[in-house]
């Protein structure tokens, strides 16, 4: 790409793309369901990863004058069990909104930290102490509160891992997922949580020891795609 | 995996992996939408193969004393047409849940037998004598009732494959899915049957003739996975 | 294949494999939907692509004696971002409806000519001066009218894309479709326009070239699957 344009904001792992419009058609706005209001508007994308991109975006509109407008979760991965992800963030300025994407793709290496995988799945998991907008809007998880993900697929692990993780700690759960409820199809249990931060992260560490076991069994030892953060 | 947990149960074909949980805790059981008498239960999920797995889930709640709770299809198949699966059985017991998720791993092997595929994509036939509560359940098929599964994918292939099976021999569609019609988004159609015994057979059989013909046309000869029961 | 089957038309580039039935079953005709004065169907299907298998239907619709009775959208592309297909026309006359097939597959090297993939996604782009029934049917696009299609996965590049198209000529959007809203989950954004033949024209070329670029800083330089037609 010789000649960047305009739109450009960079790329991150998972076939990441980031992007902004300046000024976004009026037409398109209201297709798009989007409050015009949001002159400007952020694009988060990628073939591969949806947990990584919510919470890289969670801390970019903590960072940023900027909010969430949408998250949408295609079932890909590139041939694997699980997402990718379309979210748009939304500003008045589009200096805002660029920003509001760099944060998240500079992000992106920290939240892939502890997605796992090996030739048969994947695992991930997640940790925050504070919950911002777009796990708010993703998972209904409550605003400035401590929130954990524990995923795999195939999703079979996933059920243990929810299991595991719910019985490891004193943790409230916030939403369960499964093929058919909840997912886009994807081959995935997810389950999040909420509660005191030592208890989320002692569910969410509970549950990663028994994931790379499990996954471990269907193939070879499931690595980090980055390092490990939790 | 060299230290199996107490939940692993075992691993077979198609990414497929048994797995048992004694006590499932009672926030998740509410979570699951699982009966919460049904304090151990059983789960059967894989990455590749959904029409496997329910057969051999009907063979294991036949053989012990267990019962189906629920059946999930991710759109999985690691790249491919089809679904993956997530199917969780219910018991009092752990012995039970265990006895049934073996039972059920040992099955595959002759489930996957007329599941054909090359490059293009994939065939796949099922045939029982009598239906139990795995197959009712999925399909809606009557108890106790001989019963047949004709799919293909691409879905374009099915559906002439569906036309030669009602037109072979005397039998009664229990149900008829297209991609956008009881699938999950898979690249499929699925028809299943039921009647006399023979005429089911019959039904199968000559749709798996027209069937090999058709996938071959696309790549090479497709051949079954493991070895062809029916 | 030794020895086509009667039903057996053709196949072609994406894994399109084209079909007749000259007299659907009748309790089969119930089961898929379909109106039973349509004696005969033709079908189009395909791993790879559906806005390449639309148009080239619309063609066939146009040219042959034949109406387009369904178009299903299975989530595939053999791992990649977006669609399958399974087209089903319908007509008296068995001849009829093979002609209508031989057409779709004759015209599908020019409707892939400006599908543009690389490594990590895809762009295409359609356009006619005349839309007829299947694009109709697909898109709800005015029967007779101009119309273009701007279409990238993944996603967040199809939503620039869209933004150019709108704002490069004066043209209508007739559907806008994203991950969660009017795909089958797969990972794109697809714009559809109607308007003065110019503009619509203007629309896609000033997206086709945005979309190269963006695509190309993910990946190697997307080239097209045939060769460019708009």
């Amino acid at each position: 790409m010789l000649n960047p344009i305009t739109e450009f904001v960079g790329t991150a792992i998972g076939d990441t793309i980031g992007l902004v419009i300046a000024n976004v058609d009026h037409e398109l706005h209201e297709k798009m369901g989007i409050d015009p209001k949001y002159r400007s508007i952020g694009i988060i994308g990628a073939r591969v990863g949806a947990g990584p991109h919510i919470m890289a975006v969670d801390e970019a509109v903590k960072a940023t004058n900027t909010e969430v407008l949408s998250i949408e979760l295609p079932r890909d991965t590139k041939g694997g069990a699980g997402h990718g992800s379309l979210i748009i963030i939304g500003s008045d300025d589009v200096s805002d909104a660029r920003r509001g994407v760099e944060v998240a793709l500079a992000t992106l290496d920290q939240t892939f930290g502890d997605v796992y995988s090996n030739e048969a799945g994947h695992l991930e998991f997640q940790y925050t102490a504070r919950a911002s907008y777009a796990i708010n809007k993703a998972f209904g998880a409550p605003l400035g509160k401590s929130f954990g993900l524990i995923c795999a697929g195939p999703a079979a692990i996933g059920v243990v891992l929810a299991d595991t993780a719910v019985k490891a700690a004193n943790v409230e759960v916030v939403s369960y997922s499964s093929p058919s409820n909840g997912t886009s199809y994807s081959n995935e249990v997810i389950l999040t949580v909420t509660g005191d931060s030592g208890a989320v992260r002692q569910a969410v560490s509970a549950a990663r020891e028994v994931g790379l076991n499990l996954l471990g069994s269907l193939g070879e030892q499931a690595v980090s795609t980055t390092k490990p953060y939790i």
